[in-house]
C-alpha cells in the first residue's frame, strides 16, 4: 500500500469534494429560498437572485398638545396621529407592490396602494393610489418630514393621494415625473368624478461634499368633481375647496377655509428650492392656486413657506436624486429647526375671504435610531380678521414620539 | 510510521466523520424551524415535518369605468374596488386558520375569517366567518372569478358570507358541502337573527385530457332575521330583500331592487354546470328563489348565466375536486369571455316588481403572472319598465388592474 | 515521498481547516439575520445577539349565545367578538414596540399600540396606547381571562385604554406600576381632555408548589373630559357615566347604567386577592368608584366578583410576577369554573339610580392547544327595579371558539 502512495492522496480528494459537496449544496440555494434579515431595524425576506423581495412593518405616531389660547378655546390633549400597517414586495424583478393602510381616528384610510413597473433603473410607471407628484414637502412621506405637520400652504393646496397612474425618470440631475389621476377613492356623490393631471420637475445641479443646491416646479390642472344632481336632473353646482388646520391635528378646526362655488376646475403651479452647506440647510415652497369659475370672477390664492434646519449632530445632509429631496439624517443625529409659513385664501376680487394664517414654529428632532425619533415644537399661529374666528393670536408646544419598523 | 498505513486512513475517517457532523448539523433542523420561501409569488413559511405553515400578504383591485349613458345618468371614475391585508396558518397538522379581512371604500369588512378541521386528506369541519356553499360562482374567490362582477343573479340571489359551520368531503367525481349558518355579522337590530341551512353537491364525472363534464346542485333553507319591536313589544314584520347592481360597482345603484315584506322564511334552488374541451369552456348556473310569506302570495324570482371562456394562449382549462370548479388558468395566460346574464325580480302573483334586468358582456384577462392580472370588458345592460328608472338600456368599459401576494 | 509522512498530515489540517471554514461561515451567521421558528404556535423572527425579534399574528374569538328571557326580549345568535392583527418588535435590544388593531363590529379600534423602554430586567418604561394598571381582570388580555366576558363590576368601572405613559417594576414578591394617561384617542368634543393618574400595587408573598397567595391594591384619579361649549362660549357641564352589558356581549343593551352629571373628577379604589393551592384557584376584585361634582352630593358606586377555578386536567394553577397574576394554564387543560358578581351603581343620596346587577356563571374552559380554546357558560342575571326594563331575572348558554397565531 505504502507503494502508491497517491491512494490516499486521492482519497483526501474524494473527501474534499465531499465536503465542499455538502456545504456548497447549503450555498446553493434553491432560489425559491426567502433569505430573512434585518435592515435598517425592519424585516427583510429576499431571494438572492435578486428576483422577490418581501417586507412587513408598522407605523406609530404618538402627539401630545398644549396651547396657550387667545380667543378660541383649543382642546389640548394627546393622539395617535397615524397607525399603519405595510407590506410591500418585489414580484418577478420588474415589478413592485405595496399596501400601506392608515388606522388613525378609529377608521381606515388608504395611504399607498399602487403596483410599479420598473422600466430600468432610473424609471418607472406607477399605478394605484399614491401621493401626486406635485412640490417637496407633498410628495414625501410623514415619516421622514422635517416637522410634525405639514405647513399650511402645503395642507391646504396639496393634491394628496388619488388613484392613478404616472410615469417617473430621473438622471444624475434631474428628476421628472407626470402623472394622469381621477379623485378621492371614497367619492361617493353621483355623477362624473373629477381628474387631475399632474407633474413635478427638478433640477439640482449641486450634489457634493461641500453643498446641495436643487430647484424645482410643479403644476396641476384639475377639473371640479361633480355635485350631484337637482330635481330636474341638472347637475348641481360644482365647488372647491382649500382649507387647513393651525398647523396642529389635536385641535382639529380649520381656521382658514374658503369654498369657491360654480368651479370649473383649478390650476395649481408650485416653485421649489433646497439649499444646503455642510449642516446646515434650507427649503422653500411657493404655491399659487388658481380656480375657473363659471358665474363670478377667478379666485386666487397663495402661500409660502421656508424652512432652515441645522444637523447639530449627526454630519452633513445629503441628497437623493430619486425622489428630489434631502435624504434622512442618520440615526443618532440631532436636528434644530426654524420655519415661517404664510397662506393667503383671501381674494377681494372673486369676493371669497377664506383667511389668512401666518405661523412661525422653532423646534427640534432627535433620531434615536433607525426605528424611533422624537419630535418638539413650538408654535406661534397668527390670524387675519377673515379666519374662523376672526383676528387671533395663540401658541403651542406640541410634541411626537415616533417609532416604526 | 508508514508501518501503520492505517492511522492517516483513521484520522481521514474522524476528519470525514466530524465534516458530517458539522455540515450534518445544518441539515439536522429543529423541527420549530420554519423554512422561508416564495411559492407562486407569495411567501411561505413551514416546518419540514408539515406540522405548521404560516402565510401572509395583501391583495388590491383597481377598477376604472366609463359609462355611456341612455335615461341614468352614471358615475364614471375609478376606485380601488378592493384591498385585503391576509394571515393564515397552518397548525398542528390538522387546524387551519386565516383572517382576511377587506378594507375597501374606507371601511372594514371581514371576509374569511375561520378555523379548519381537517378530518382526513378528503374532508374538514370549518367555523368562522365564510362563503355558503351554494353554487359555482358564490363560492369562488373573487381572485379568480372570471368576470370583474359576479352575474347579477348570482349578486342577488347568493347568501354571502356568513358566521356558521359546515362539513366538506369530496372524492374523486363527487364533492358535497353542507352547514348552518347565522345571519350578518353587523346586524344591530333587536331580536333573534336568521339561520339558514345550506348545502351543495356536485358531480364530475369526466376529468380528463379532452374534456371536463360537470353538474351540480345547491339548496338553501333561510328564516327571516328580526325587524325589531314596535311600542307594545310586538316583532315588527320581517323582510326579505334581493337586489344587484347593474355588473358593476363604480355606479353603486341597485336598478333591480325587490323586498318582500311580511317574510317568514326563503329556499333557493340553484343548478350548476361545467363543460369544456381543451381550451374551451362553458358554465351555467340557474337560481330560483321562493319568499313563504305570512301575509300575501309567495314570492318567486330566478335568474341564470351562461359564461363562454377560451384560453388564447395557455393551455387548457383544468378542473379541481376539492372545490368542484375550473382551476385558475396558468400564468402567461391569455383569455377571451363572453357572458349572457338574466335576472327576473317581477312576480305580479305576489304584486312585488323588482325589475328585470338582462345583461352581455364580452371581454378578456391576461394573467401576467402568479401576482399580476388585467381584466377589460365591454357590457351591455337592459332593463325593463319595473326597474329603477324605467326601461333604458346602457353600455360601458370597464378595466381592472390586479395584485395580490 | 513517503519519507516526509508530515506532508499528507499537513494537507489533511490544511484540508480540515478548509472545511471548517466553509462550514464556519455558515454558523457565523450576520447578525442581521434573522432565525425563523415556531414559538408555542406562533411565528418567531430573531436574531442570534438577541438585538431584534420580531412577531406577527391574529387572533379571532367566535361566540354564539342563547338567551332564555325574562321580560326584555333579548336577541340570541352569533358574532365574531374580536379580530385582531398584531405586529410586535424588539429592536436594538432596549425597545419593545407592539401594535395590536382591532376589526370587530366592521369597525377599528386600537388596542395596544406603545414603544417600551426597558430600563433592566425587572422595570420598564412605556409610552403609548395601553391598558391603565388598575386590578387584576382590567389589566389582562381577554385572550386569556378566564371567562368569555369581564366581571360586570370590571367593565362597569375599568378606566380601559388610554394614551399615556407608565412606569413599572417588579422583584420576587412585589409588583408596581404607575402611570398618567390621557383620554380617549377617539374624543372629538371640544375642549381640554381629562387626564388620569392610575397605580397598581400587588405582593405576593406565597408563590410555591404547595400554593399561591397574592394581595394588591388599584387607585385611580381622573378629571372629567371637557363636553363642549354652549352659545356663549361657555363650558357645558362635564358628566361621567358607568354603565355594563349583562356579562354578554351579542346583546349589546346595558341593563344598569349611571350618568353622573356635573361632574368634576372621579376617583376608584380597587382590592384584589388571589388564593390557590394545587390544581384549585380563588380570585377575588372588588372596586370602589366616587365622583366628585361641582353640584350635588357625590356619587358612589361599588362591586365585587370572586372567581373559583379548578384545574380538572392540566396540573396546578403557576403564578407570574411579572404581570401579577395566574398563568395561563398549558395546552390539553381543562378548567372548571364559577363566578359570583354584583354591582351596585344605585346612590339614592346622589338620586342616582343606575341600577344593581347580580349574576352567577358556571362554566369550562378546554385550551385545545397552544392556538386554540373553547368556552362554554351558563349564567344568571338579576335585576334590580332600577335596571333597563326594571326588576328582571334570566339565563343564557353561550360559547367561544377562540383561535390565535
Amino acid at each position: 500500500k505504502t507503494n502508491n502512495p497517491k491512494q490516499p492522496i486521492m482519497k483526501k480528494y474524494y473527501l474534499f469534494a465531499f465536503c465542499l459537496l455538502l456545504t456548497g449544496s447549503l450555498f446553493a440555494q434553491n432560489s425559491n429560498d426567502l433569505k430573512l434579515s434585518v435592515n435598517k431595524g425592519s424585516i427583510k425576506m429576499a431571494t438572492e437572485d435578486g428576483q422577490f423581495s418581501f417586507g412587513m412593518g408598522g407605523r406609530v405616531y404618538m402627539d401630545a398638545a398644549s396651547y396657550f389660547d387667545d380667543k378660541t378655546d383649543l382642546g389640548s390633549g394627546t393622539e395617535i396621529r397615524d397607525i399603519r400597517l405595510l407590506m410591500k414586495a418585489d414580484l418577478w424583478k420588474k415589478w413592485n407592490a405595496k399596501i400601506n393602510i392608515g388606522f388613525a381616528d378609529g377608521s381606515v384610510s388608504l395611504k399607498d396602494v399602487w403596483l410599479m413597473y420598473k422600466i430600468n433603473k432610473n424609471s418607472f410607471v406607477r399605478a394605484g393610489h399614491f401621493l401626486e407628484p406635485f412640490g417637496i414637502e407633498q410628495t414625501e412621506s410623514s415619516k421622514t418630514t422635517k416637522f410634525m405637520h405639514a405647513a399650511s400652504t402645503v395642507e391646504a393646496f396639496r393634491p394628496g393621494r388619488n388613484l392613478g397612474i404616472s410615469y417617473a425618470t430621473w438622471g444624475k440631475q434631474v428628476f421628472w415625473e407626470a402623472g394622469l389621476f381621477g379623485s378621492d377613492t371614497n367619492n361617493k356623490t353621483a355623477g362624473d368624478e373629477g381628474y387631475g393631471l399632474t407633474s413635478r420637475f427638478a433640477f439640482a445641479p449641486v450634489q457634493n461634499e461641500s453643498g446641495i443646491f436643487h430647484v424645482g416646479m410643479s403644476g396641476i390642472y384639475r377639473t371640479a368633481d361633480a355635485a350631484g344632481f337637482n330635481e330636474l336632473g341638472e347637475e348641481n353646482p360644482k365647488s372647491i375647496r382649500y382649507r387647513s388646520r393651525a398647523a396642529t391635528h389635536i385641535e382639529k378646526r380649520r381656521f382658514i377655509d374658503a369654498k369657491v362655488g360654480n368651479a370649473d376646475h383649478q390650476t395649481k403651479i408650485g416653485f421649489e428650492m433646497i439649499a444646503a452647506t455642510g449642516a446646515v440647510s434650507l427649503q422653500t415652497e411657493y404655491i399659487n392656486a388658481n380656480v375657473s369659475r363659471n358665474i363670478g370672477e377667478d379666485y386666487t390664492a397663495n402661500g409660502w413657506y421656508t424652512q432652515l434646519a441645522w444637523l447639530v449632530k449627526g454630519g452633513n445632509y445629503k441628497y437623493k436624486m430619486k425622489s428630489a429631496r434631502l435624504a434622512k439624517p442618520g440615526p443618532g443625529s440631532v436636528e434644530l429647526l426654524a420655519r415661517y409659513n404664510q397662506t393667503d385664501l383671501n381674494d377681494s376680487g372673486a369676493m371669497i375671504m377664506g383667511g389668512k394664517q401666518k405661523d412661525i414654529t422653532i423646534g427640534g428632532t432627535w433620531y434615536v435610531n433607525h426605528n424611533i425619533l422624537v419630535k418638539f415644537h413650538f408654535t406661534n399661529v397668527d390670524l387675519d380678521e377673515n379666519a374662523l374666528n376672526g383676528e387671533e393670536n395663540f401658541n403651542m408646544i406640541q410634541t411626537r414620539l415616533q417609532f416604526s419598523f
